[in-house]
């Protein structure tokens, strides 16, 4: 209750009181502390060190640059955005520009890149500086829906469709809601992005580890899932959630649609959540990518008796990848399906509370799933600058992998999509006692040592996960040039020399 | 371990298996379903079904539009973004215009609008749609240090600053990490922003509330400060951390550097990290606004024997609010002052787990603290604008607050900030019945009422908290124009009509 504050008082500290003190480590919560982020851990932190160190002109460092292979982060590597989105989320940012310079503005713009932003504005309402609905623009979300329906020749609905922060805050979301206590777990393929072992330490649940099949292309094995779904129960563990990653991140595997034919048949027997992060989808080289949902909803054609209408799925996308690269615009999506509308309210109050995603993000979703079409001012432009992008990271993810194949001791699967390569380093005896030696991990060892000779920043294996004593380590080939593959070339053969036995 | 897949094996499903089903409320996370957060509750839900109605050409309701003035979201009711900002941000989304459309560009965009793009860009090191480092774009931080130490006459520091999605980013990551586990409780404000409570309950941690003042200006009692202290530490509940908003969030009032001063002796003494939220610093009517670090430093320097060099603050600004409104933009800030490089690593740890922030909001955080200068070509033409906005602002509270005292059961402390007037209604004991006949409480009741006859959207004070049977509102003074005050008035008087005994 209110109490009359009669005039100010100054507080005297008796010497007698207790003093408080600074916070110290056992002082914050236990659960951040567990978490864990190696994308962005200790090797990449020793690299922007090293960044710094470069720029002091009397560095003695054998290289001349940090390459960053540590994160899928395109545009800081140098690859350009795509033009259509940058006059459209320009002329977002500025529309006075349209009204009262439109004599200039078709100069330097694109006729259809003008009518979008128009188009856009009027689906925000007001301006990109207003808070939107929290589940994301109504417009932006209906573009996704007919995106989803084409891509899957299955209906999307905009109702399902939650635009978030980049898949991240999805993932947040879903963790944050579906993980009850802790006495929940939620299935995690190893190796995995660790977004998801992180999410649920801060979550305080537990995270059911299986393995995919490295020697057959990382492949899912639908029996081992079972396996560790039943040792979790035996355990007293209840699995709620399944994490598939579509195209693989760190592997590179895209799945087959009888493999996620029966994922989905184990998600409905165990009333397990499917969570599809299919933010690679566009990153496919070799063989296609199915979404999770359009092999449902087949399967939901196919069987009758509604077996599999309880499925619940969310799946995730994200401006970030594909070849639009926008990581630092922090755009995304997740698809709600099968859901009760009490759980779907739940996701919605959750995400009102952080009020909305960043608004030119969601605007860069709407882009992203409905670029210039065929006719359109920029359509030949915008294809040609998608080519381009999509057909160097191809040939080099082809360049990198034939280099590791080449190399003793290295064995790498080839990587049918996503921005990553996931060598098998054998590690040296010599060289695993070095490691020990000074306190690391063997894979973070040769990480370290790669990085202090070369420049290049990677990401030890052990921060995906890997099968026990198998070392390995994950690369972007994201950066531009093959001269960085070549001192790789050079650094191997060296360590190898140095620590053969 | 990972097993050999020999081929693809369908799952059969026995009849006898157990078949999952669908998520029930029961099967969610306790702590997502006791969160709350009315701004975006029930009434403005409503609001939005209205807000579709109206859009039907056969509509009945008495009014032609909804007012949201639930929310601070000042381009959502047509108030305009500073044109500085917005040449600024439009040359970073496409910077190519610089590039290869020069002779263009300087007609249309002011010489230092394309400076300061340039010159952002070249902080930035790359793209905006790069990630850029977790706690923010490096000279980013420096522009904001610089800012700190001119408005406080007292010197921060980059490392100590944190660019954060908006300020609710912030408090997210605070309340994560000092929110130890079931026994941590934090000092709140009553009445608060209710995301302070959302993320608490979010954290399964314990609000400890503190009544401001009502009568004195929504004043803050230290004397009443320490009793909840005590009290809590009495249930074995620690306090870890005392929130203040200042200016105050739904109250507007401003506080003396007195007072704050009495709140870090407490802090001090008890050990508590001091949350000054002072995203409404910009949005001072009456009264100076000073911030908690700069009463820290000078009570610091008044002391002997560091006496209060171990108190930790974290003080929090946004682009959302101020003259600059910029709320879909998700740009802000956090200070961390006093705190071990060990606690500001878990800090930057579970930053860098969400990426980075929205680049284009740090930039605009950048462009908040660091507006055009006198000389600068912009000066003159950012000067008026920001004056036309604080002057609107001024006179759209006085007016409103004066409407509310001159109605009868309406009582209303003068705003001195912020953008909220926080009205205590007498509800009429029948309305009081009617409320209860519909299982509301009296001032939901209120807001219903008032929203189904004007189309005046606002928030119940049971939303941000009140002194048991006493009832408030929450409303923006942000909507344009005085007819919506006159209609608000009729309402009211018509109310008062209906209900009175």
């Amino acid at each position: 209750m209110a109490r009359s504050l009669t005039s100010t008082t100054t507080l005297r500290l008796s010497t007698k009181a207790p003093i408080g003190t600074r916070l110290c480590i056992e002082d914050v919560n236990e659960n951040v502390l567990k978490a864990k982020y190696a994308v962005r851990g200790p090797i990449p932190q020793r690299a922007e060190e090293l960044k710094a160190e470069l720029s002091r002109s009397d560095n003695k460092l054998p290289f001349k640059k940090i390459i960053n292979a540590n994160i899928g982060n395109p545009q800081q590597l140098g690859q350009k955005p795509l033009t259509f989105y940058r006059e459209v989320l320009s002329l977002l940012q500025y529309p006075e520009l349209i009204k009262t310079k439109a004599e200039y503005v078709k100069k330097v713009f694109s006729q259809d890149s003008i009518e979008r932003a128009e188009s856009l504005l009027r689906q925000v309402g007001s301006s990109v500086g207003a808070y939107s609905s929290s589940q994301g623009v109504q417009g932006f979300r209906e573009t996704v829906a007919e995106f989803i329906t084409k891509r899957d020749g299955e209906k999307a609905y905009a109702d399902d469709i939650f635009l978030t922060g980049g898949a991240s805050a999805a993932v947040t979301y879903i963790l944050d809601i579906l993980c009850k206590n802790d006495k929940s777990g939620v299935l995690i393929p190893i190796p995995q992005y660790p977004l998801y072992t992180a999410t649920l330490a801060l979550n305080n649940a537990h995270a059911l580890p299986y393995y995919l099949n490295e020697e057959d292309g990382w492949s899912l094995d639908v029996e081992e899932l079972e396996n560790v779904i039943l040792d979790s129960i035996n355990k007293g563990i209840k699995p709620t959630c399944l994490v598939v990653i579509n195209p693989g991140n760190p592997t590179g595997a895209v799945l087959k649609p009888e493999i996620m034919e029966n994922i989905i048949l184990l998600a409905a027997k165990y009333g397990l959540v499917i969570i599809s992060d299919e933010v690679y989808q566009e990153n496919v080289f070799f063989g296609k990518f199915h979404s999770m949902k359009q092999v449902l909803r087949q399967l939901q054609k196919k069987t009758k008796q509604n077996a599999y209408d309880h499925v619940q799925l969310a799946s995730l996308h994200s401006t970030s990848k594909g070849v639009s690269g926008e990581c630092g615009q922090r755009g995304g999506y997740m698809e709600l399906v099968g859901f009760s509308d009490e759980i779907k309210q739940v996701f919605l109050k959750l995400s009102s509370i952080s009020l909305c995603p960043v608004v030119t993000g969601q605007a860069l979703v709407d882009l992203m799933v409905s670029p210039p079409k065929k006719g359109d001012l920029s359509y030949e432009n915008d294809q040609k600058e998608r080519a381009d992008i999509y057909n160097a990271l191809k040939t080099r993810s082809s360049k990198l992998w034939e280099t590791f194949n080449n190399l003793e001791g290295i064995s790498c699967q080839r990587p049918e999509g996503a921005m990553y390569l996931f060598p098998k380093i054998d590690i040296p005896p010599k060289a695993i006692k070095a490691a020990h030696d000074l306190n690391m991990t063997p894979d973070e060892f040769y990480c370290k040592e790669l990085l202090e000779n070369t420049g290049i920043c990677t990401v030890p294996g052990s921060g995906f996960g890997q099968v026990p004593n198998t070392y390995h380590l994950r690369t972007t080939f994201l950066a531009p040039g093959t001269e960085w593959i070549k001192s790789w070339e050079t650094f191997h053969k060296n360590f190898y020399n140095k620590y053969r036995d």
